[in-house]
């Protein structure tokens, strides 16, 4: 299934790092755009989001030609040029699995803040919290995360469950046919033709510990 | 304040990217100590890890010269030796603020996964939060969070408060003389002579997006 995957793609492997960055060239985009400013120089968006003008236009060009030489970037085609790469142009489903207390703040953050990428379910495996609501979505159990995921046909999940239960999580997502996972759990989980992506809190805790030193530069 | 401290600095200004990378060779390194190898390539540390060795010995090169050419780093001593770099050769003190969700989740996280650095403080606005305890961390008034942080001298915080309020915390802890934050709230903070680390939940999010398309390479 991998393989045929593979085939399929028709887009050249782009850097994780340059996915990363295209969200946060899409929030200065939109805010250029409400702003009332029509055209965006590179360096400006470099100025804004403190990636060089380089990074940028390196990282746009992995996906076509934009912008106008010495000039620069009508903002709102540029935008909605990125939303398109990102799959964007549509409100987007994605699953929370567990109901903790990440994941109802995960939850809650990503339907107030956000209406390109919606939660559409919660699931937990205690039955205490089945039933209940987070932000207008029930809780439902996770003993039916399979079929109900395979239902909706959402691709996307946020695994906020603890250690102990995210292999068997992340299984059944792949199971269910997930492609892209963002994972709090700090159990690193991999699997062919499918993007995961790790957010280990204590080591963004630790990078920040070389900042606390004296004689660093910050 | 800030010219001199920048007088004092004595190391070349490091890419964030390479300081944000150390703690994931620092828990490669000391799993490999654990599993009692004793000395690691880079190239192993590259399969491990999922960065290339040109970038893992390029992010050491900033710090001096490790390991030996054909045969690798000693687990051990790159382990201690990126510690030292990080500051982590003791026990470092980390405030959270704010006691919600969010903060309530880092708090226990790091309580239970990390000896290095330890939440020292909770603060909250809530009178009905303050007094209780978070894994043995008893939340603070936020109205007192200046004066407690002055008398400990912790450098390191994690913001996790609503949007509305994470201005007025972040000029307060700038006055505490907080030298690096964790920021999970969407509102862009910048001082100077400070670290800030936006961690913005949303937008990793949207980059998932882009890999739960068809034919897109995972």
């Amino acid at each position: 299934m991998n393989s045929n995957r593979r085939e399929r793609s028709r887009r050249p492997r782009i850097p994780q790092a340059a996915i990363r960055r295209l969200p946060v060239y899409l929030r200065e985009l939109e805010e250029a755009v409400s702003g009332e400013e029509r055209v965006v120089s590179s360096a400006e968006l470099s100025a804004r989001t403190g990636f060089t003008s380089e990074q940028i236009r390196k990282d746009l060009a992995y996906f076509g030609a934009f912008g106008t030489r010495g000039v620069g970037y009508d903002a709102r085609l540029l935008a909605s040029q990125i939303k398109r790469i990102l799959g964007l142009t549509h409100s987007v489903g994605a699953a929370m699995i567990g109901a903790g207390h990440l994941g109802t703040a995960l939850a809650r953050f990503s339907q107030a803040e956000h209406k390109d990428i919606r939660i559409r379910h919660i699931f937990d495996k205690d039955p205490a919290k089945v039933g209940s609501s987070i932000n207008g979505v029930v809780v439902e159990p996770v003993s039916t995360m399979l079929e109900s995921l395979r239902a909706s046909g959402v691709r996307i999940a946020v695994i906020a469950v603890p250690e102990t239960d995210a292999r068997t999580v992340f299984a059944e997502l792949l199971a269910a046919g997930v492609m892209a996972v963002l994972n709090f759990s700090p159990v690193k989980l991999a699997a062919d033709g499918v993007h995961v992506q790790n957010i280990d809190l204590t080591m963004e805790l630790e990078s920040l510990a070389y900042y606390a030193q004296e004689g660093v530069d910050r």
